[in-house]
């Protein structure tokens, strides 16, 4: 049984529908909402809208942007040789934090799970493989996510790339600094011995 | 630094404004905003500005509700001489289900505290008295939080009544069902002890 007004009833289930909101928040979010000044509301559904209307895909990279080029593909100071292939476009964000990178990104959209009925074609591997016979790129560095799909992805990659004479690297898999020995799991413990460098 | 698009982060920043939605929590969102459809998004802002629009305040309670009165003021099965008065529209869901409660409601929407500059007049208390003048009312359960400005809500209002010859009551505070003696603090096992009954 429902104890709210419809209205309100359809604003909790809209908030919902968001990731990682569960009833509970819907709720109080909801309500902030009705408590919200005419001004704050409209500010809110206009950062929505233009968002939605501004952005656009990178030409080059498919990172997402109100440019094209986006301002890392247009940038004089990043190296265009060195290309990193990420899955999405929020690990950009994430290797652009370390600032070591000084190289442009790939955004594949996705990564090779057949489970899921996403193949080679359904992301942008197409546009990767023409982007390196376009231009002159001295390594790609695989930076997709460690898990089943991203190392298919990777797999994938590195035949149809390597034979192109370019070099091929992925990222590596280890404990992450301030991880617990103890409390790590075998497989990446496993793939942190066969990383293992001398020192 | 931001690494972001304008938009991106103006998206961000508007969910990152609405309560318990942190930085990362706002991103997710953001993106999320991003890969909806057209149609889905319009649902969204819809959602909102329907609430905005259709919602307003029942003249009899002041709960929030598509229609004026609200449908448990409009309800010809709730007892009207039994008004439980709470600070909030979310606590008459809280009480409604109990599914024991069958009076009506009165929205205070605060509670006085002084350290914030709410006093007695910037809340609903000059409604709930000339409500209770004019009509027949037998009790008034006070079911403000148990803080501080609830419980002083509730002595303010119990001396503004009690003279007018109404019952007033105040809902019980004691130890949770299924909580834990040992972990209860000592107001609460005060109060529970204050408010022992014989069995």
């Amino acid at each position: 049984m429902s104890y709210y007004s419809p209205s309100i009833e359809k604003l909790i289930e809209s908030f919902e529908k968001l990731p990682s909101i569960g009833h509970k928040t819907a709720t109080r979010l909801a309500f902030h909402m009705l408590d919200l000044s005419e001004l704050e509301t409209n500010e809110f559904i206009n950062s929505i809208i233009n968002a939605k209307k501004s952005l656009k895909y990178c030409s080059i990279c498919y990172n997402i942007s109100d440019t094209d080029p986006c301002p890392i593909c247009a940038s004089p100071k990043r190296d265009l040789t060195t290309i990193c292939v990420v899955e999405d476009v929020k690990d950009i964000i994430a290797m652009e934090r370390t600032h070591e990178f000084k190289g442009v990104y790939h955004v594949l959209h996705g990564s090779i799970s057949p489970m899921n009925g996403i193949g080679p074609d359904d992301i942008k591997i197409k546009e990767l493989l023409s982007r390196i016979g376009n231009n002159k790129i001295s390594e790609i560095i695989i930076a997709t996510n460690p898990r089943v799909e991203g190392e298919a992805t990777a797999m994938y990659l590195s035949k149809l790339i390597k034979p192109m004479g370019i070099k091929v690297t992925r990222i590596a898999h280890g404990i992450p600094v301030g991880g617990d020995l103890e409390y790590t799991d075998e497989i990446t413990l496993m793939k942190a011995l066969e990383g293992r460098r001398e020192i």
